[in-house]
């Protein structure tokens, strides 16, 4: 089956990276329309040889089309995917704006693809900080199952989008001549970040996305708890999340403290979770060998190791786990479900 | 009293930070020698004024110094420590070589300072990875007492000395110009690095210094729980860390659940931390307050905040700390037990 397929927010680091990821896959596209912002409209992009012009998403007409994949903004997805629905294609939100809707399901396709059967013009992916340790504890999950998670989470940069990393790499170098101020010798003079409530130029930032009026804990961290009952259809699953920004530029990374519902050796735990696919063990310290975010960067497995047995917690185990955000986390993610409905 | 001192390992980044320090306090130094390897003999060092020439360890006469602060490696305060200590001269040794030693007390000097009465000649510093997170919970731990402790660090490059930090340099400039590779889509073109298993420039390394054959454990993980320990007295402690370097020049950060002895609210736990010396509560994430490396580096005081409740563990509580390794982990720690010998 050929597919008439759209990509809203087509001109971000998201859609460009699902066009790569497309082309990639062999998605097998019979006509592909891009749509963006009334400003970045006209912008053309590159796809199989042939240039494509981005239309402004609020003079499009969605109807000829069979899925979109909207890589908005939850803000405007809240606005524009209801819209997109209603003219016919099923959506595949990428956003924040429907994931707690009930009547939407949230599907990454390795853990839960029969939810994608359940949609009403609406799928949702996860947060790209839920996919990482999603995937990295999907096989224990299965195996074994999990009573909690604590996470401490490194966070890349390209989360926030093209232009928070172009301000990124603007910062790193001009830090970079200022390595008595990173000392704390004499102040870092830096342009203010618009993108960031501080530098991220080699420092690091326990604030992902905001702190809602009242609360001590951010919408990011916020989102990982739901977001994975959801997905894994458990209910009492409880997570604690810490989410922090680090100075990388692209693959979230995450340090996982886990409660078993029973004991399981390291060994058991690393063939589990080494079983799940869309999952990579590297495990072996003594080798230098475990997750990082630049070997993440760039591949569809979410990558763990580090696999221990934790002391505190009831049949604990501790791994951490890096994966490029971009794709599974993402455009990967968006692609498979499109491949799930079409396939 | 006025002190004939002596600092051992004075051409690294610590014995820079160790002088730095001595000025800063106006510590009544007497007479300051300074030792080095023979490689690094005959290099001047300012202070006060003076040109001081380093002396190399194997050839000096220590007899005449009161106090000697080794800022060396461990496998160099192996064998010098003891030497400079028969000599006569009390050493502070900065290293991990002596800090298990039953007759060598580990001293923080706002948290133990007792203890640094029942020395044998010898008196060694925390790791700088456990005095951040020591310093952060002391007042929760004096105050409610602390069942366990699991702790993923966020750790400088500072830490590794200062070649590593050149090398880091290096490679972030050259990854600057890479920024294609950063995302994935072609190889990372670096020099091997030469401190580190992996390059550290906008990567994340779940791994500080070593793992010994067979354990899954790095040395510097394996520090934390012996250390808290020795340093509170309290034998029952239950520290589980993982250990991961990030690319930040100078200040380690990081995210802690603990397992208190009864249940404290937020606000309470802030008090108490806040209570202690040589720290400093900075707790208001709606505006954007939150300890950060780059607020930590260069300053005293241990910053703390994110307290929140955690409900996973017994009595839980989460909170996010960051302090200058180089200072309160190391060379500020030093003067301060020095300080306590001659005040």
């Amino acid at each position: 089956m050929s597919v008439r397929l759209g990509i809203a927010g087509a001109t971000g680091v998201t859609g460009e990276v699902t066009l790569r990821i497309l082309r990639e896959r062999d998605f097998p596209v019979d006509e592909l329309r891009l749509f963006t912002s009334r400003r970045s409209a006209g912008q053309r992009l590159r796809f199989d040889g042939r240039e494509i012009a981005a239309e402004a998403m609020d003079e499009a007409d969605y109807s000829g089309l069979d899925i979109i994949i909207s890589a908005t903004p939850s803000g405007v997805a809240r606005e524009w995917v209801p819209r997109m629905a209603e003219a016919g294609p099923v959506v595949i939100d990428q956003s924040s704006a429907f994931r707690m809707d009930p009547s939407v399901p949230i599907v990454v396709p390795e853990v839960n693809p029969e939810a994608a059967r359940d949609h009403h013009g609406i799928i949702a992916g996860p947060n790209c900080t839920t996919a990482v340790p999603l995937l990295a504890v999907a096989g224990l999950q299965r195996g074994v199952g999990i009573a909690s998670i604590i996470c401490s989470s490194y966070q890349s940069v390209s989360g926030a989008g093209r232009d928070a990393m172009a301000e990124f790499v603007d910062h790193a170098r001009k830090a970079l001549d200022q390595l008595e101020a990173l000392r704390g010798h004499e102040p870092l003079n830096l342009p203010d970040p618009e993108f960031f409530p501080h530098t991220l130029a080699f420092n690091v930032v326990p604030q992902c996305e905001t702190f809602p009026e009242g609360s001590d804990t951010s919408t990011e961290e916020a989102k990982m708890e739901p977001e994975m009952r959801k997905i894994f259809g458990v209910p009492d699953l409880v997570v604690h999340a810490t989410a922090v920004r680090v100075p990388v530029l692209v693959s979230h990374s995450v340090s996982l403290t886990l409660s078993l519902q029973r004991e399981v050796t390291p060994d058991e735990a690393r063939e589990l979770i080494g079983s799940f696919a869309g999952v990579k063990v590297v495990d072996d310290p003594q080798s230098a060998a475990y997750p990082m975010p630049i070997d993440a960067a760039g591949i569809d497995d979410v990558l763990v190791g580090r696999v221990r047995a934790n002391p505190i917690v009831p049949n604990g185990l501790a791994l951490f786990a890096s994966g490029d955000n971009l794709r599974k986390g993402n455009a990967l993610n968006a692609v498979q479900v499109a491949e799930l409905l079409t396939g």
